[in-house]
């Protein structure tokens, strides 16, 4: 499908300098562009590559201009860019339709136009809202739920009860729901903690590919809307993330802690059990937040254990001036000694 | 199912003081228990939680108190919820039989009782136990073997020839078995060096989701009785872990490592290859363990590299202050140049 | 099969002294060893466990002798037993054949002696190469291609576009292709950016358990051929890594950053997004790479912010010794004092 740029112009609610009927039909970066795709440039340093490009049409700050091209005149070009892909591109989606490999039982509820693709189970007393697809070797336990508009990739496996609200996306190999890691020590061995809470996963929620969600213990293990969440992602039970929250690649975090709205938490970073990042903070890469410590709002931490980030570079810069201070005292000592 | 508080103070050698008769018929956190849910105090501290509670029975030390509740006395109140739970809740599991989309080739041998779920596929030779669960899109390669009571969730894989023993539970998207990471460089490529070894996983053994365990290459990984794996752990090849040894997510043991009985691992912990952690070891979260390196026996370690918890914390401390030492040293040679 | 001695070492192109007729149909440790497994020893230090194990054929380096024993002279023992395992050893593999259960579209391509087993799905336009092998519950989204002498183990999933070259073997659960990690915020929200590229893996690349690679934004994401690549490993949007390069198990590697050939990185690692390592670079287990930050060719890092190997390795050294040199300042302090 394509749209002329004064049709996306209006779409974005932006200005336009150029040819209005300039047809755009995909989105691309500079140096793969086609005439009918749309590019964005984010910074004047960046603007060589697009005057370069194929492409006519280019989102760019107000006032950019470049020889024989149109101008889509937005603040944030980047921010344009993804909403213009959003609109240009609706994703392929298979046709709605229940495959006639899937198991559903007859005490599933199916919303209007699913589409439920081969070897897909459900068990009983599932629930999928309208619009959502589910693909191959998905696995949907007794009494889940899954939203409006949902898409769950191949072979995502969600355990009894945990529930999924509207438009939240899953990767392939995601598990949400499985079993806490809580045990009691007791006659030499280790006796489970019952994990019998729930896991519910709010709105607008995308999930990476491999990640892990555990249910909660005796609570629930809570993701709220907006949270994206990146591959191989581990959340423990009773966990709470805050809405808009955005975690990273291999990060791990650990039972009962909490996540305010808005935080920011790298990759591989380390958050253990009952600890607070309140809203806005940030935690950087591979950062180590020992248990139950408290992250102030907007509080930005990096190392192991997790500091504050300044503090944290100026004790950085020092050790990798250590052997210059041995050195110095050592001097210090053999002048005394001499004295 | 219900049982009396009588019946379960029984079950657990336990004294009980109030409503022998109260129903019990689940376990609860106090916020969300009702009449007939078992709650526990594990401190004084909680007691109000307890009392505030709609449930009517309480497991808490000797010569506890709450009115209006039924107290169940016990030593270790966690631990006797944790037991409970188990006697008052079985797991939920699927009606034995074997079903027809399954794939079970006649050289297979099934146990009694067992549960083969829709699009299971077993390979050639592969032995289930009796009353084992296999859930859907799991994968029992040529040979493999699960001993009684068995649970695998979804989409579990164990490659060719890889065993468990009883009471092992495996959650979803686990891999057991898969090739070990070994190559030899030459010609200017990476040969792999033979990964035919095997791997054995203990009685009572249960692994997280997405878990890998690497068969050997030569020799065998083995996974000791009673230990516990969280989600996303890495164990390679030729590992060897002892009874009762619980290790937290994300965790990864490279090859050849051995870890004695009752290890405690942190979860992000990184354990190089050839290393020991003798019986009792505690390795902190995000800890490294270099090649090689061996932790003594009930000794606790953290940092990368490695080194003893109170030493650590010490030079830690240091570290803190480096800009301050710093600052005293500058000090200390300005108070000499003006001597 | 079995081979003798002679044959072995006219494969190896290698010399040999002793019995020219042994019989070789397998590869072992000593201890493990029949007497017609292959053996090797690679230092002076293991000639005794050699010696004493009940193979007749060992690989040892020119010169050595042990007693009863035939030897196959080569200059890389290990490196000849990677080789012969190879030769005497060929993977246990599934009939050729399509199951009866296998979704295949009219549009997928398969080439010849094509094995697909039972609980395959194929998508429309799917291109699968000869002799490759597609185990159970693996999905091929649209438009994927697999080359010739593939291995896909159980449950791999390729998204709509992700190409695999010739001798790719992927382990079980392993996604390619999913969506990068990609958002920007706007109006108290995350936009996705459009994550529309592909992914391409080379020749000769093995991909670990449970490992993720996703797809490229704008741009691929490429892996050169010959690359190994462990289990639990993630690989972010627009990466792209040279040939025969290693990475080890849960190391992840951020958006658009680039790895040379032979680059060697150990476990754990983060290296974060834009970052170069040149060929042959070498980063240490749970090394931390910060953003931009270019690792030169053939230099070793380790630590978190990474550096020099030898610097970090003073650096740590006065580390551990921090609380004494801050007993020395306080005693020279104390000196001064009391002047």
């Amino acid at each position: 499908m394509s749209h002329s740029a004064a049709e996306l112009a209006k779409y974005l609610e932006a200005g336009l300098s150029g040819n209005r009927s300039a047809q755009i039909s995909g989105v691309a970066s500079p140096e793969r562009a086609t005439a009918s795709d749309l590019i964005y440039v984010d910074s004047e340093r960046h603007l060589g590559r697009a005057e370069k490009s194929a492409a006519s049409c280019i989102l760019a700050r107000p006032g950019t201009r470049a020889a024989g091209k149109t101008i889509i005149e937005v603040k944030d070009p980047k921010l344009a860019f993804a909403k213009a892909a959003v609109w240009l591109l609706p994703a392929a989606a298979p046709a709605p339709g229940v495959h006639s490999t899937a198991i559903v039982p007859p005490t599933a509820r199916l919303g209007a136009s699913v589409s439920i693709s081969a070897y897909v189970v459900l068990e009983d007393g599932v629930e999928i809202g309208r619009n959502a697809i589910i693909e191959p070797f998905c696995f949907i336990g007794r009494g889940a739920r899954i939203g409006d508009d949902c898409r769950l990739h191949p072979r995502v496996t969600l355990y009894a009860g945990a529930r999924l609200g509207n438009r939240v996306e899953v990767h392939a190999g995601a598990t949400i729901g499985s079993d806490g890691f809580g045990y009691v020590p007791g006659d030499g061995r280790q006796w489970k903690f019952p994990q019998i809470g729930s896991v519910e996963v709010g709105d607008d929620v995308e999930i990476g590919a491999g990640a892990t969600i555990d249910r909660g213990s005796l609570e629930s293990t809570v993701i709220g809307k907006g949270v994206k969440i990146d591959n191989l992602v581990h959340i423990a039970h009773n966990v709470n993330v805050g809405e808009h929250t955005v975690i990273a690649a291999q990060t791990g975090i650990s039972g009962s802690s909490t996540l305010g709205k808005n935080v920011v938490v790298g990759g591989q970073v380390g958050i253990a059990d009952h600890c607070t990042l309140e809203d806005g903070a940030v935690a950087g890469a591979q950062a180590g937040i020992p248990t139950g410590k408290i992250i102030r709002s907007g509080q930005t931490v990096w190392g192991t254990p997790a500091r504050p980030l300044d503090r944290f570079k100026q004790q950085y810069a020092w050790f990798a001036r250590l052997p210059e201070l041995a050195a110095r005292l050592r001097k210090l000592e053999d002048a005394q000694g001499n004295r």
